[in-house]
């Protein structure tokens, strides 16, 4: 996008700052190369952000919805694609793994789910490990006998996962070392009695920490939150929302960035040069500092505080360099 | 879509129950007929439910966004369109009224936003007052004077808006009723300063205590949601995203509705059968009740918190009749 500025851009918009972006990946890359890291593609649901992150030495890619399983693969980064989450409509992960040769591997946590995967001609699967995330993911106990029924019926059994779902957004890291040592205890002995090559765990939150995971499932690293920003990670945020000034009155100001750009259950985002006040659907109002008095037209950055459900609202991210926008990359595995 | 059941449907999937649909929309209409609602299309995104709105008799519709309107006057749903909020990219909106020929009004609470109007071909507006909520609109005081201003640039002034957004969600009908009498005496003294002939407020909450606005902008109305449902209003929970049941644990199941498939911001969606846990990117874990088991592909129910921005996050409202589903409806509003 040759000579076109942020200034030209319509509000709101979702930027990624180039800089920090880039740091961000060869950070990660530096501390877990190649297929030791499988960047969850949920984070973002960008194609050509998951090609960058592929750049940058990782092969397998983790994802969360069928929709984003069929992106990826048509997208040609379809490697070694693993769908963390058990779904049901295993047939069209079938025609994934037929029509883009694609290799696609699921997690399962039950019989019915192993039966799904079967039907639909699934043919490679992961054994889902409960390691105190209330959620999916079979009791550790049961997963050997669950990767048995699997294999009994023809699949291929890689491995088992186990998310710390519970761990990695707790801000004190001595915390988070702890209870990742009790997850390591469930899902080791899980694997033990499972086997195969895969052991797929970790966020963010704990990527330098889980170290004994054979891959890690980080996402947020790459564009960040303010929520992430809390426990002080080597990783920048490299993503915020810029939005226009549209309203000033004495003692607050409001730009149009509101609800349905914005993911919410982390709370409100934080405004730069200013204090969040309330978010509505199309509206934030705020409060600008007190050096940084505002009018109507002036653009500002607001930062998310959860970036998955933040990315989903939006058509496109923009790569930026300082004022020029250099890509527009559009956020094209929404929906399901 | 005959012969299309909703066990067909893909999930997470929104789903519009018909019976009560309808019954809101009659309800509405009887108690404010004709002109004296004006339905806003934020709270659905959809030109398919807005035209169900204008056969129940409302002809002119209230907007949030440019492409709200565009999207609008693009389905011949533009006779009388308001967009109730400041915004600057107003030449899209001189380019709607030129090419559609729809009628479009805009708000404005500051000379630049006139200003911004007059540039973009934009040729009636609405002076936004602030009533009370701390958001856009000018002090009830300045109202005459800007409509002196619009006036004077040549722009129709059509009169006030004044949108009592602090009150609409109060459960007590007491405190809606006291408070928006004192709106009232705001939005009045500016209308007798501006002139015009609408006197433009209101929400669902105040659908039958604002009785002295010319139209009413209510849009929750249609679908309703968890929060308004508190006031105890005579409209009906018409909206409910439609889910698989993909684990189930001892004490709790997952289905496979999430953060990306609601809006947050009035916390927990409602399971019914159940109760909610947590709730993460693409699941709901939550606690089935005693007498409702679940086992894994089970279909189960949950009720939005937040309409607006719920709609916001999918692709298509399904309209339903029991198990049947009568017709798709693409929520096309959605963007900016």
């Amino acid at each position: 996008m040759r000579g076109v500025k942020i200034s030209e851009l319509q509000t709101p918009a979702l930027l990624v700052d180039s800089a920090d972006f880039e740091h961000n990946l060869s950070t990660m890359a530096a501390a877990l190369p190649g297929a030791r890291l499988r960047p969850h593609v949920k984070a973002h649901k960008c194609t050509a952000l998951a090609a960058r992150q592929e750049l940058a030495g990782h092969p397998g890619f983790t994802c969360a919805t069928v929709r984003e399983v069929e992106g990826m693969a048509a997208a040609g980064l379809g490697e070694d694609l693993l769908l963390a989450n058990e779904v049901l409509e295993m047939s069209r992960l079938g025609h994934v793994c037929a029509n883009h040769r694609a290799r696609v591997t699921v997690a399962v946590d039950s019989e019915a789910v192993v039966d799904a995967a079967l039907a639909g001609g699934v043919r490679e699967v992961l054994i889902d490990v409960n390691v105190g995330l209330p959620r999916c993911g079979v009791d550790p106990a049961d997963a050997g006998r669950l990767a048995d029924y699997a294999r009994s019926k023809g699949l291929t059994v890689r491995g088992v996962m186990g998310y710390e779902g519970h761990v990695v957004g707790l801000e004190s890291r001595p915390t988070r070392e702890e209870m990742t040592e009790q997850c390591k205890a469930l899902l080791l002995k899980a694997h033990g009695d499972v086997g195969g090559e895969l052991i797929s765990a970790g966020g963010t939150g704990t990527y330098d920490i889980n170290t004994w995971a054979t891959e890690i499932q980080a996402g947020s690293y790459a564009l960040m939150d303010t929520a992430y920003d809390k426990l002080g990670l080597p990783f920048r945020q490299a993503l915020s929302v810029l939005a226009s000034v549209i309203s000033v009155s004495p003692g607050w100001a409001v730009a149009d960035c509101g609800l349905k750009a914005l993911g919410m259950d982390h709370g409100n985002p934080t405004v730069v040069d200013g204090t969040t006040f309330f978010c509505s659907d199309e509206h934030i109002t705020f409060i600008p500092d007190e050096d940084h008095a505002v009018r109507v037209g002036d653009r500002i950055r607001v930062i998310p505080a959860h970036v998955d459900p933040t990315v989903a609202y939006h058509q496109h991210l923009w790569l930026t360099d300082g004022d020029d926008v250099l890509e527009p990359w559009p956020v094209d595995l929404r929906g399901w």
